[in-house]
């Protein structure tokens, strides 16, 4: 199913972050304003074709991007005047995601693919994203369902940086870490319910990072088809991470670990 | 000055997240939908004094809450009905922050204070909170002026944890690096511009750490006023780190050097 994103702001922020899009509609008589001014220029700059529809169009098309909003918000919505459609994100295949682990592996004898068990905020997933770019992760694994997929705020939160890495989807991440156990890679899980802190673990070489949900961790069941699990010392009095945050500390462990 | 929250969605945020709220106003005129009850819900178990106001006096707390913006928003604000006042934040100075290092240091051989020179993101500095009281850092410093100060975004991105942390404002980071250093700290910068990597650089003991602002990182005057600067890694081909996630990194590389 396409993605579409209604509104002024959250069609140029969907512009401005790299997200693909395939098409822009406006409103024929929609007030052109500065932020409409600056739209038009960017896809004009990106090549987005744009086209002017009535406002019954319109209504149809925000029908179909908000499927769920109440009547009265689908007609704030079409009074913005303004609805992107989002080329569908380009996912792989798990297969691929190793073939690119293998090249990794080949050129500096080490790899990480980054396996999100279920998150649930699409702004995690980007920004998870950014963190395994920066460390040279070979992609990451979501479930196909009851998981955050990638989406204009997963561009924002990464700062584009999804657009340069491969996401697999799975039917069933159990079975895709039964298929990276057989590829050779070691699969880690971050929990706090873990004995070792992360440093206490090897994480040389070929590793698959295992983050959980926000709210539950990693499940049982992925839990129990790892290789090894760690954790993340607290040592403060209330908090705990964000799952982006303890994935960067995991992520760069990592990295220490396999550099140089 | 007192910082004001405005509007349904933000003040019950507010209210979740922790943050100090001296009283709550609400107009005499405002339907009671479930939002309104969440907030009066919230309030009540918080303590926080609710007062009905008119509509006139609610445009000039508005007006108070967001002097900046256009009459048409301020008026779309008052018709929300809703204004909270928060309380100020306790900063306390940089020998209080000292002190509780100290203590630390007694307890444990190690104490991390965390300066950050100019940040213009308030969630990045809650999100930086966060990190922070995770590792057990002594607190924070941040400069008086031309700085992100704690605000409800803050609260909201650290997830509460800024009301556990000390925060420090200083007049100038330059010599608030001086007094760090005579109390016995190792200032590090946190710069992309550094040949050694964090784990090439020794942290163990009493660091002060240095993070730059989000657009030109560490000011070159500030750098100047550092013992050692460091840098992450970066090996992907677009990304860099967004400052709350290197900050993590950077913190957790801290706590690996100095722990048990």
């Amino acid at each position: 199913m396409a993605d579409y994103i209604e509104g002024k702001r959250p069609v140029l922020e969907a512009l401005r972050s790299g997200m693909p899009i395939e098409e822009v509609f406006l409103s024929d008589n929609l007030e052109r304003d500065t932020l409409v001014k600056d739209l038009l220029r960017k896809c004009k700059q990106r090549d987005v074709r744009v086209t002017e529809v009535s406002r019954t169009r319109m209504e149809s098309l925000i029908a179909k991007a908000a499927p769920k909003a109440p009547a009265e918000r689908q007609r704030k919505i079409a009074a913005q005047g303004v609805v992107a459609k989002a080329a569908p994100f380009p996912y792989v295949s798990l297969n691929e995601v190793i073939a690119l682990a293998d090249e990794r592996t080949a050129a500096c004898g080490r790899a990480l693919i980054v396996i999100c068990d279920h998150l649930t905020d699409t702004g995690n997933l980007g920004a998870i994203a950014r963190s395994a770019e920066c460390v040279g992760a070979a992609g990451l694994v979501i479930p196909n369902k009851r998981s955050a997929h990638v989406t204009a705020a997963t561009y924002k939160s990464s700062a584009g940086a999804i657009a340069h890495l491969k996401v697999a989807e799975v039917p069933n991440i159990a079975r895709a870490l039964d298929q990276l156990k057989n590829a050779g890679f070691w699969v880690v899980a971050a929990t706090e319910h873990a004995e070792p802190l992360l440093w206490e673990t090897n994480m040389e070489g070929r590793i698959a990072l295992v983050l959980g949900n926000e709210q539950s961790g990693v499940s049982d069941l992925v839990r129990k088809n790892c290789d090894l699990e760690c954790r993340l010392p607290l040592e403060g009095d209330v908090a705990s991470l964000n799952v982006a945050q303890a994935a960067t500390a995991f992520m760069y462990e990592w990295l220490r670990q396999n550099h140089g």
